[in-house]
């Protein structure tokens, strides 16, 4: 047999490099370079460009690149705090992902870049040496749409196959679908850490797509071409949260859970904190947990003639009266909702209920989204 | 409790749109827009651009894109053929991916835009109205390396966790990794629709992280920042090869599998096909069906002195001497690897081994490796 060992490597190597260069136009470029300092450098390398901006959530607006005299265009932040940080790049007007950073993530219909700076509370956005839980994409019959919808998984990574786990149900928001926690989120990393350290309880996540119209995020549904899943019809009109059951029946059928109201957690974000409201009180024998994070709360959907709409406050103040163990609310206290929610409140108040309230600084953002989730899930199946 | 309905509905849509229009810097545009001729219109927004380029593997080379008085460069191309095809634009020299596409896939250190042609062939690559498998990403541990890596599992739609299924292990090329098969490869939508009409057998597919020093793939491993796996080190140095017996018994311990060589096949691209052809080899009574696709032939490692690699000819033959019910071999007649390949299967001519060999137009390109996938999926566990 005829050898060709490092030769053929190299030249396999070298084809590699070279549909990369060719693909990307040039040399390789580092950006981000995160420095020891937690100083953060972009560059992009682009000669012909007559201006470039980086806009990230990292500073306040946009910040002008300069450009060198290779042509490459490059800004350095001041040192930055632990967190996750998105950024996109604005060249000559257009903006555009940094061709440099694969991490992309995409949010509702637009795709940008990201990176973490470890410490602190971003440790918990890691994937660090502990066990990890595993993810599973499944197809679940919807009866109100006659279609089989997908949904995300998250199994602990002490689920054998013989014990039985509690689940949190975890909602998206307007925009978002099943990929969404697991992305932007990193609802997988959060668990793996917070179970780990023994803060949080083993438990399953079930992350779905709260679209009723939508079969799966796009690129994995049946749409020969993207939709972008806000806007999408039939969204909050009440089929969704009318329906929640049957998503229920196919985890307990299919997952290994402790299949009763001590067992089950309900959380979302603004839509999905909605339908998480919704979801609780119209089935208040489902769920012993409730987390609503900047939620869309005394907003009505589309239909206002849903059943799912009708007597809200009677039906919460059966689900109190039934019993829930925790119901806990979040918001920013620059968030465009944090009116609603104070409203809502004031209800509860008016009717005496028991809830938490957790206030942070900032608007209708996934920074807060991540934070609220690494709070509520220690508290849940204790 | 106060109502506020539809304005506040309207005020969330509206708010995630600006968010969207900020980010991406103006009014919606529609790219690419699939015409009913299947001729393909793209466009990019950028009315300071002073030139841009669409590249894709649709056309020979590079078209240039026609600026209208709105600013936005437009063009369209012949009517396209079924496939799925990837593409990105070229702005004033800076290759970018197209804003207004989420459709996007990584491909080594890259990130490109696609879109699907459906018909004919390219029908495989849709998601249709068929029962759908399951996707997993579980950790097992890897015992060379001392860690735990990532590895993605497809269950066929009748895995039920009763019925026993025959597992296809399915490698990745160099700069590859355990996402690789399901992004670029569209290995669970050909899966699902072989097994719908008939024409495969139901079975799990493994999609292994080959790169011997990587936990997981970009984004999902303990880095901090992105390591491109292309040039990582150890990945074909032989320790793969020889540890594979151990990602065979983490999936016949957690999947229900036929764990006996009748129930195991083994197939790979390029560095997954020289992965293929040692892993089978070196462990004749592990697989009974084996699919080379443009497969690093006649290379050898970056180790020599590896075990893996020495007397291959003599372990080939005890492999024919014990049993292969298909030996498997695709390439296209313009791919760099075509010679390689050739001399490899005069060695087993000569040496009076059974082997099927299916040649192909084209070059080292991801499309000859979604149909060498669908072409070899229905020959194995019959």
């Amino acid at each position: 047999m005829k050898k060709i060992t490092v030769l053929a490597v190299a030249l396999m190597m070298s084809v590699a490099a070279m549909a990369q260069q060719a693909l990307w136009g040039g040399a390789m470029t580092v950006s981000p370079e995160i420095n020891p300092d937690n100083t953060v450098t972009f560059r992009l390398n682009a000669p012909k460009a007559r201006a470039v901006q980086v806009s990230g959530d990292f500073a306040n607006g946009v910040a002008n690149m300069v450009q060198n005299e290779r042509g490459v265009w490059e800004y350095t932040t001041e040192p930055l705090a632990p967190e996750l940080y998105s950024y996109t790049f604005t060249m000559d007007g257009v903006k555009i992902a940094d061709p440099s950073n694969v991490y992309q993530i995409r949010d509702v219909a637009s795709v940008t870049n990201y990176f973490i700076i470890g410490g602190g509370q971003a440790d918990l956005y890691l994937t660090k040496n502990v066990p990890h839980g595993s993810i599973h994409k499944d197809w679940y019959y919807s009866a109100s749409e006659d279609f089989t919808r997908r949904l995300t998984v998250y199994t602990p990574a002490a689920y054998d196959g013989k014990k039985r786990f509690p689940v949190l149900y975890l909602l998206h928001g307007i925009g978002g679908d099943e990929e969404a926690w697991m992305d932007l989120g990193r609802a997988s990393q959060i668990l793996d850490n917070l179970i780990a350290s023994g803060e949080a309880e083993p438990m399953i996540v079930v992350m779905t797509n709260g679209n009723i119209s939508q079969q799966a995020a796009p690129g994995y549904g049946p749409e020969g071409y993207p939709v972008p899943s806000m806007g999408l019809p039939k969204t909050m009109e009440g089929s969704f949260e009318a329906a929640f059951p049957e998503v229920v029946e196919f985890i307990d059928s299919n997952y290994r859970t402790i299949a009763k109201k001590s067992g089950r957690a309900i959380a979302g974000l603004s839509m999905g904190g909605f339908h998480s409201m919704h979801i609780s009180k119209e089935y208040p024998d489902m769920f012993n947990y409730v987390g609503l994070f900047s939620a869309a709360l005394n907003v009505n959907g589309q239909q206002e003639g849903s059943p799912i709409y009708q007597n809200v406050d009677q039906k919460v103040d059966t689900q109190f009266a039934k019993g829930v163990k925790l119901y806990w609310i979040a918001c920013g206290n620059t968030d465009f909702l944090i009116q609603n929610n104070r409203d809502f409140m004031k209800g509860l108040d008016a009717r005496g209920h028991d809830y938490i309230y957790y206030e942070t600084e900032g608007g209708h953002i996934w920074r807060n989204w991540r934070d609220y989730l690494s709070k509520f899930v220690p508290q849940i199946f204790k």
